[in-house]
């Protein structure tokens, strides 16, 4: 017996609707029925001169069809609240680019609608479906490194100046996203302080700098720059048993899982400080970089869409997922306004009454 | 007509003393008389059985001895006011271990007297005395990459946990000093932010972020931490015209100058969101890695100190730039302290009246 | 006035056709209209459900077609000659998939027959196209690095043991193009020594390393193996002024030119031994990295497919140069089979008259 | 009770002399008595102000001298059968820098000379002395990689042209000793090819490439070059079961044990090459790289040296090991003389009756 795939509309046709294109051909159970941009002939030269898929110019004529039952949202954040709810409305599937919305109220309007709805609500989290975070999640959540003990991610390339967000809201949304997926579940943010600064008078932070505080005492640190000549993607993972490195540049090698650490002994010892060398000792073991099964994380993406839809539940990165980044990225707001003042990071699954209601 | 060389005792036979020694021995118009330490035992053995030199256990025996006109502290910083002080009291000249003195006011006491009695006060702040920082220091402070946007430092690896103080006090005097050394003279930290944690309980950080704001706008961050399995030491120098990316841990090509960035067109638009595209451009240039006279950086500085001695003037990394890095140090760990809120740095080239006098 | 597009059929739809598929469909002035494969659901599923392109299991029918210029095949060597000769002997132009065939013999009676009836015959040799090789090519034809004194490539990878060729036969044919396309006209390989094992039993050399004399005494090295665990991709190009070092699998740094090297000084000495020191002198300047205008090489193949045959000229890679690393190939080999006696290498642009005529 | 200690001259204060001295000195059980040199004010500079060892011009007073119970010989590999002879029949244990001699028949004079008085020789091959050598050692003759399928070397520099030797001379020792020292008892060279260029014009080959043919099937291959800008040490060793990645340049990692490779599966096919996808299988596990314990290989060596004289038994690297070497350079030589055919390489120990006598 074969089931009708889902229909899906593409909404976007820029820097990264192709690739939700590109992916939605190939993913099982799944028939692509439009890209839809307001400028239909940069939809029409995406899908070539090749393609039977539809080129449309109108969300609403998108919307009404009702072959479409799910779009896949690549349009600029700020028009995600407006494109996504009315998608909702229209009874549609939503997998939404991150971040969420343009506000943590925004997103907290279209978690509840989809739910009011029964609707799937996804955010694009891309990296989250990588084998390396994959991997991370298992390690990290399954006790692999031990006690959580710090994070440090940097994000640096030579990037595109966005017209509209800052390069904390471009760049951080992926590093948090991550955080989120392989943090055990007791271990999360409870402060955010951010450090900018704009030294091509662009208008906006270029380079920033974010420290979190997690339940637990661990410290995670962010650095974002879209001025370094150079690209780096590292992020460490620092454990009590012990530490990986991701470093999502070098494919041969992306996790390096380290037995190697500084161990506090445990002693009667009073803790006066002229007796700490004698409580510290140090671990220099084997270093194992595990074999990991490589996809396109885009597709493992937008199977999990797939999947969320015909099963009937939440996906891995459900809006929720996208709540709690935006909550991280307004609080480090305040923080930037303020001169790096610690602040609180809002648990945004406790929803506001008017609007879960 | 040959010059008597200069009689050197060497204070302190632990970690860097021996480095001390040896260079000390290779410095031409340098003659070094005696390794000194509580432990004699430990400074025998640092000397071996080949040696001529003399190990003492006394230090007032040393700064007895007419022969000894100079002497290198190699001592924990904690001691460093009451040995370089009966050192200056001595008439002896002073080269010292970074940092200069466990506080600031203990380091100013020491510039004052060294100026009082006209004897030379020298840091040891080894990186200043590299190849890499030598071509920066030209190349920044000459105007080779533009205007200063923003720095960049990493500095971690799995590092020993200090009896005596945290990783901010162990580490970052490196950084400082390299930042001090290569910055423009009007490209000075006015104000530091820090931010740090313990997660092993060693009783003080152990890993620490500094965010320093510097006057014309730049920002400056420093990464230092005891407990990453992997060695990092880069630093990054991003200008208007190039960016330098140092990575001390590649000898082939530790210096990397990208003519690769951001610029800001000008242009007379009223500069609103939509038109930032417009007025952004990029370069994309070649990298230059410049050839490098590589030399033990010790014996360029064991030089410095001899010549400066000779030549009766200041040495490159004199006591003021000891409490420059002192004066962040300090506000640094006030911030630490206040929960992460910027602390003004003083400068420390205006003595208090009681202390210059 | 627009020209009419070269219609195209891809034929193979194996592990490079779906590849040719891609770039031909975003090359302006060509029109895909045939995948071809003996098994018609391969092709089927290449092409995948959204798209306009037709499939087809007969060679003949897709010869037949009128709408057909241009064929690029992709199919296995050893039926390069007969799929090759039947499109030639239709009239289509002919772009193939390395080696042109799969004896020197063969690939001389395409070669012909491609002349006779004044068609292009073009060879994918897909990294000459790339940005490194074009700058290679610029630079070392030029007389950038002065004489050109050696040659290193490493090609070594985890790779597919190949059922019909060994690894020097799959594998070196990407080193040869690229010496070819980048060395001087006056120097070019005279004769080959090849050593090979097959250390896993598989019937066939699986690590074989390459020696070739060229003219003017340079020697040019290939090392080919398909059980590294590691991909290395290098190649380094000696030259009397300068060096380049190309790494393939470093894309933010792939080409680094040295000036830097070892000069023998011209003197009016003897030339014994004990003088030898005395007339070598050293260089260690700086090194350059250049930016490259980076392009999918395969797309830059394609527009030089149809611009050849557009301009009725002969492509950068032409039959002539399918014809030279075929005669160095079938070299290697009797030099393989005698157990690693240089072989002479002939010049295959004489061909022999009877094929020729 | 304690011990006399053994009275040991250093012979030769050139390049490596040096290194001798120091790590005598630090060598418990040693006791340094001689840097010795025909340029006296050569030795005395390299002791320099401050040492107590004696600096000499003349062998044969240091000979004489009966606390001189071994000399470890530093000066040019043609000095070496005269220099070692003196020391053996002074009745001396002997060290000497690779190679052992300029001839394999004067190395077998010094072994004979050795074995007839009951006397150490030992070849200075440091590389057997690393961490990493040791960790190869065990590991690949312990079976921890399966059944040896190749060895690949690779060691290039810009390197200072010899006046007296080749660069196979120069730097092929190093590789072709570890070879000896990791390799299985029954996997060993039996023939060596070598091709050599010599594009400066220094009347010796400055680039290199040796293969061996080694018992078993293996191949082995080692690339040598004086005259490459980068600096490459890397080697690797294939297996049936891990393949070793060794990069002496990477301290951090600097071996990498791949749980990667391609198997031939067992079938009861008939072994055509249609068939050939079918009984090969890849596997693509972990990698693991091991912690060393890192500690100067000279310093290993020289205690290596000093026991093997305490306790009246031949050192890991002994002076067979030494006519290995000298065996497998002639046959490079003599390849290399005859353009590049392989020649046999002879066992060396079992050495000519006349000189064994």
């Amino acid at each position: 017996m074969s089931r009708t795939p889902i229909g899906l509309a593409v909404i976007g046709a820029g820097y990264w609707g192709p690739n939700l294109v590109r992916n939605a051909q190939a993913t099982p159970g799944m028939r692509l029925e439009y890209l839809c941009d307001l400028d239909v002939e940069r939809a029409r030269k995406v899908l070539g001169a090749y393609s039977t898929v539809r080129a449309s110019g109108s969300l609403e004529e998108v919307l009404a069809d009702p072959a479409v039952h799910a779009v896949a949202i690549a349009t600029p954040a700020a028009t995600h609240l407006q494109v996504a709810m009315a998608a909702l409305e229209a009874g549609k599937h939503v997998l939404v680019e991150k971040p969420l919305a343009a506000t943590l109220a925004e997103g907290q309007q279209l978690v509840a609608a989809a739910r009011r709805r029964g609707l799937t609500l996804m955010l694009d989290h891309t990296y989250c479906y990588t084998a390396a975070v994959q991997h991370l999640r298992e390690l990290v959540r399954g006790g692999g490194i031990g006690k959580v003990q710090y994070l440090d991610s940097v994000r640096i390339n030579l990037g595109l100046v966005q017209p509209d967000v800052d390069v904390l809201w471009d760049l951080a949304p992926h590093d948090l996203s991550i955080f989120l997926s392989i943090l055990p579940d007791d271990v999360t943010p409870i402060a955010v302080a951010a450090h900018g600064s704009d030294p091509i008078g662009a208008g906006r932070a270029c380079v920033a700098h974010l420290t979190l505080q997690l339940t637990g005492g661990a410290m995670a640190h962010v650095h974002v720059n879209w001025l370094s000549p150079t690209k780096i993607r590292t992020m460490v993972i620092g454990g009590s048993a012990r530490t990986v490195v991701w470093d999502d540049l070098q494919p041969a090698q992306r996790l390096s899982i380290y037995d190697r650490g500084v161990d506090r002994t445990d002693s009667n010892g009073n803790g006066d400080d002229a007796r700490t060398r004698a409580i510290v000792s140090y671990r220099t073991g084997d270093m194992v970089a595990p074999a990991l099964n490589e996809k396109e994380a885009l597709r493992t993406m937008m199977a999990e869409f797939a999947a969320s839809i015909t099963e009937g539940r939440a996906p891995l990165t459900d809006g929720i997922s996208g709540l709690r980044v935006l909550s991280i990225l307004e609080a480090a707001s305040a923080s930037l306004a303020q001169g790096g003042a610690f602040m609180p990071v809002l648990d945004p699954s406790e929803l506001p009454e008017e609007v879960s209601a």
